[in-house]
């Protein structure tokens, strides 16, 4: 067996899922409750009975690649030639990861609270990797110097989730270009920053930076999965400069060959028609309205979050967050994941979505305010 | 950058493919030119307009799981619990591999002539690998005493492709006994046998052995890419024993996280309708009665396959495959594939898929042999 196997801890998240009953309150949910749009899974269909499904090349489909590329339009990222089509967002994460880092040398810097993805993947393929802790006394903003202050002479890579996955943060306009000014002064080869959009198209403030636009060495991952209900169809990629973008094909080649032709024809639909990328937008917007209604109303402290379907809350007590998952799952049928496996700065906290009705948001609320 | 990619040749199929022209006689092809069974993507869509694309546990769909556990029945695989769903077939093979041998110490032996693939995963993994050759002067077919005899301290995997890509030949029931009680008998840690059946529906012969049927060390990977046309729909399974299988399904996770849930869902109607895994399998059978037809009318030494839709025909000079291969695309208008890539025992020989029109397949066949 891969002796690695045994130094990765398995997802608390799946295990507390588990526990879930019939009756519970699941504030613990990482994807939507909408309905995908069925228009586009159903032109899909038309086009797959007429022309079957044949592998794209390696790294997708050229047309929706060109599609991709051009919405986004950052700069020097502009062409199809610049994306890799992948299942989801984790395999753009974890080839990306694999193709520009070498485990010998070379060490990745994770800004949490994170998506524990990141570093679970990086002890995977044996690359070092170290959180760098955003603070709870300010709310969990993104923080440049600190940032800064933890690259060490073996960083190569910085992993940034932006609208992020749990606090809902997302980093400023400035100062995404602040650090991109910092990266950009330093001497010796350059780092990389892996900016995680997966919540893009889920952001309620107007001054979100990309990274991808100021700063030459990122990479974006992301996919439909959040912004149009479609984690089980599994269609993601990787935007990256070249010669990144030539070694992530290459990675994603030998991993999974191509990413799904029928995924890819839905993304081509939903990349063709002007909104329907930010069609289910305002029902989150509208949720998060509420939480904050609710939220206000109470006397648990929370951050706000700038994008996401995510809102964490500390506990009124404060401690051990998983024990207290545990407890409100076992004793109170509350689902909500706790903070600590985000990264120690988030002990005491726990995550709660937001794709739930209203009121058992709020009755979840209590139950937790009440512990 | 990963230092091992420098290590790996990029795929001289894809580079051989295009250089193709539209009017080029295209005998290089991996996949089939049928269209898929529109009814089954059909009702996988209705499934997903009404219920979603929710993820499904990182393992799959159980019911889909069940299904195609029940349908092989293989022993001490029939159980949803024995199935892990993947990206195709080439994701069951990438996390099986990674899954099950540790670089530090393994070693994988691979039954040559074979897929590149399985060679380039060891590589890009840094797990050592060796070939083990089938001679030409015996057609190919698979030599137990020369598997049994290639085996070293360190070996604790055989992958095994049957029917074979590129050979089409099958291991028979007699022979997989054979190697499984070889593989039984020795002392020390099990050694698995990767089995990759993704031709398993398109064999001609009566005798044709499964390794999973007689070894419990077994890892089966298969997908529906080729028996139902649906390469691009990308669904594939490996089968394992417990514990390989939660191994297996902890690296799934981190790497894909879940196969596409709309591609588990036409699995689940394709395993649900006796006949539709084997309703195209007929059309390849009179192909390959065209092709044999045609072979025999020529001087060409070929293999008859048992299995697959390809055949093995030897260059009338011998030589260099890759050279002839590209004079053939170059200047007489015919992809083939050149042998070498599947194993230096191969050398002199192309590859050439029956899925073109046997009128295509003729043409393509007389060019060569006047090369």
């Amino acid at each position: 067996m891969n002796p690695k196997l045994a130094t990765i801890e398995p997802s608390l998240i799946r295990a507390l899922a588990a526990k879930k009953k019939p009756e519970s309150i699941d504030l613990g949910l990482g994807e939507p409750t909408l309905l995908p749009q069925a228009r586009f899974i159903e032109s899909a269909t038309r086009w797959a009975v007429r022309s079957g499904l044949k592998y794209t090349p390696n790294a997708g489909d050229p047309a929706t690649r060109a599609r991709i590329a051009a919405h986004y339009a950052y700069p020097g990222l502009g062409a199809a030639a610049n994306v890799c089509m992948t299942t989801g967002s984790q395999e753009a994460v974890y080839v990306a990861v694999k193709a520009l880092l070498d485990p010998a040398a070379d060490e990745i810097l994770v800004v949490e609270p994170a998506y524990p993805a990141y570093l679970k993947i990086a002890q995977l393929e044996g690359i070092a990797a170290r959180g760098v802790a955003l603070s709870a006394a300010s709310g969990f903003r993104f923080d440049v110097d600190a940032i800064a202050a933890a690259i060490g002479p073996r960083t190569r890579m910085i992993v940034i989730g932006s609208p992020a996955n749990p606090t809902g943060r997302v980093i400023t306009r400035a100062d995404a270009q602040r650090l991109a000014a910092v990266l950009g002064a330093r001497s010796g080869p350059p780092i990389w920053v892996l900016h995680d959009e997966i919540y893009r198209e889920l952001t309620y403030v107007e001054d979100a930076g990309s990274l991808a636009a100021v700063y030459p060495y990122t990479i974006v991952a992301n996919s439909l999965s959040k912004s149009n209900a479609l984690t089980g169809l599994r269609v993601g990629w990787a935007l990256a400069p070249s010669p990144a973008i030539e070694a992530i094909v290459q990675i994603h080649a030998w991993v999974t060959s191509t990413a799904s032709t029928f995924a890819q024809r839905v993304a081509f639909e939903i990349f063709g028609e002007p909104g329907a990328l930010v069609e289910q937008a305002a029902w989150y917007a509208r949720q998060r309205a509420g939480v904050l209604e609710i939220l206000r109303a109470g006397e648990l402290e929370f951050v706000e979050p700038d994008g996401s379907f995510y809102v964490c809350v500390k506990l009124a007590r404060g401690g051990d967050s998983v024990a207290a998952a545990h407890t409100l799952v076992d004793h109170h049928g509350v689902v909500a994941i706790p903070g600590r496996i985000f990264g120690s700065t988030l002990e005491g906290w726990l995550r709660l979505s937001f794709v739930a009705p209203l009121d058992q948001f709020a009755e979840g609320v209590r139950r937790i305010a009440a512990l």
